[in-house]
């Protein structure tokens, strides 16, 4: 297909879009399939798993690995067992993240925390990071222990950058922090969603095909501008999103109090007495925030405008990501992997799901 | 220290095992030091490692690991990454598994869960596998690329069986099971305690120190008897032990609903009235047990000799072990090292805490 205009998305940008990712996730579904021990114990842990997956999900994680591997002139084949551990870890956290941000939704249907009970549920995370860590295994065999060890650290990187990042946002939400700034969510941010969602996926995928590259820093930008665009636009849809595109609870940030960039915006902006009774409605048990309240907050956002300010931040974030992108790709063979990720920047931001 | 009665312990013996444990405790408190991050973020992440681990832990799992290293010959320096990262995969679970069971006391103080709150409490448990990982990278230049992935296939069987042995045990409470039987129990303290606590540090130690060994499964029965007699005196501790010296609430098992040995021979013996009061105590929310209610379990656990028949069955499961150990250790050098092993046996069956 031949995009017109590659910076003012259609909807038929994105239909090729979505068939590509399609795509991708077609050649991680086997792996994933065969990932998942057949044996017992069935109703309480391996059906929890293949739940958690069948859930469906974007699958972006794998995508920008095997996209940048083909991209690089990699065969995509040596890149599978990461590209499928990533979406493995990738799930694996959003099932901790449920829990620990008591999430009543996820891909539309109640957060697995929710279905089976707390203790399965947090078994069920640790086991999809179990079988992630053995996806990785086969890079030994794959590509050689040189290159497993290397994929390793990448991995290692990622999950220490993720979980530092959550313990922030938890931390925050846990003492009620009213003075997050724009620069403390933004740090969360790289940590939390931009490493582990869009830089290591590119320097993963960039690594199987070029083992020899010891410049995989150079997607660091281009990941944290991508990843941020991203994460505020994801922001910005759980206030304003179709629940029924969106999958999760719209108003669920506001309501497990986490610290987002409107949020961070408002905190800089609201009179005195408006932000102590802010500080009030955060503070409380989630069960007793009532919705004449979120109203409330509601209208704030309004007024100071906080919306919009994080709606331009995430068009700022993607024009920085639009510059970064030569760079970061400089080499990589034109065609459809690389529209794919050249594609990623409108997806982010103007995704409704 | 000379040992008159190996099979006859007395104080003197369990000084001589204390220091040992010591010693080697002593051999991996540097790399578990050094192995937690000295960045942000402090208070919500690496501070609630470093409290987990300063809330001690005797340390068996790394012991059994360097004690077995060295009784076949290995520099146990050699086994030092795996050890100490046995010890956090440990403390990994365990803080998971204190959320998992709304446990209230570990080691003589209010679980992590309790004192940070259960998000960042999930989230540390995340953080201390993931150190755990990061150390068995150590492997692939201090043990070879070979060696090192075989390292990560002992850690790989390890974490999968135990996940899948919390899976059971959880499950079972959740359905409020009345009908899980001695086989279950045994089937389901092999894959929860035996292999990561016994097994795998034995075969991991023996292959360290000898690392073209292909009967690593000749430690499978000793460290199964030998777990299995720890487990059920765990849970006759956690029924009659001293709190001071058991560190967790005595009954706690009760409230949390779990499946001992002791709970699958009162399921066989109680008469059917009794049993549908036991199934209504054990199915209730654990807030909703009354003192009274657990006085009437310890009533029946007497007139069925339920406890006793656990005691019985420990002690059988540690002579099955000590048959075992010559075969188990068969090669070894006889010293300090093999005298630790040996004399676990005793420490199981007499240990009060």
């Amino acid at each position: 297909m031949v995009t017109f205009f590659p910076s003012l998305p259609t909807p038929l940008d994105f239909q090729a879009f979505d068939t590509r990712l399609k795509d991708y996730r077609g050649h991680i579904a086997p792996l994933l399939a065969q990932a998942i021990p057949l044996g017992e114990p069935r109703k309480y842990l391996y059906d929890l798993v293949q739940a958690q997956l069948d859930r469906g999900g974007k699958g972006i994680r794998p995508a920008i690995c095997l996209a940048t591997c083909s991209a690089f002139g990699g065969d995509p084949a040596r890149a599978l067992p990461s590209a499928a551990a990533l979406e493995l870890l990738h799930n694996a956290f959003l099932v901790h993240d449920d829990v620990e941000d008591a999430s009543e939704y996820r891909r539309g249907k109640p957060t697995l925390h929710r279905e089976y009970g707390t203790p399965l549920a947090v078994n069920t995370g640790d086991a999809m990071n179990a079988i992630s860590a053995r996806l990785l295994k086969q890079n030994f065999t794959l590509l050689g222990p040189q290159l497993g060890v290397r994929v390793l650290d990448e991995f290692d990187h990622m999950s220490t950058e993720t979980i530092e990042g959550q313990a922030m946002e938890l931390g925050w939400i846990r003492d009620n922090d009213c003075n997050t700034s724009e620069q403390d969510y933004l740090r969360m941010v790289l940590k939390k969603t931009s490493w582990y969602s869009f830089i290591h996926p590119m320097r993963i995928g960039a690594l199987v095909a070029q083992p020899g590259r010891d410049d995989l820093d150079v997607f660091n930008r281009f990941g944290y501008f991508l990843g941020t665009a991203f994460q505020i636009q994801d922001d910005v849809l759980n206030l304003t999103g179709d629940r029924g595109k969106y999958g999760k609870e719209i108003g669920g940030d506001l309501l497990e109090g986490k610290r987002t960039l409107i949020l961070a915006h408002l905190f800089r902006q609201v009179a005195p007495l408006e932000k102590q009774r802010l500080a009030g409605f955060l503070g409380k048990p989630r069960a007793q925030r009532l919705p004449r309240e979120l109203a409330w907050v509601y209208e704030l956002l309004q007024k100071y405008g906080s919306i919009d300010y994080a709606r331009t931040a995430a068009r700022d974030f993607a024009d920085g990501a639009r510059r970064e992108l030569g760079t970061a790709y400089a080499g990589a063979t034109p065609g459809a992997d690389l529209d794919f990720i050249s594609s990623l920047l409108d997806y982010m931001v103007n995704r409704e799901a």
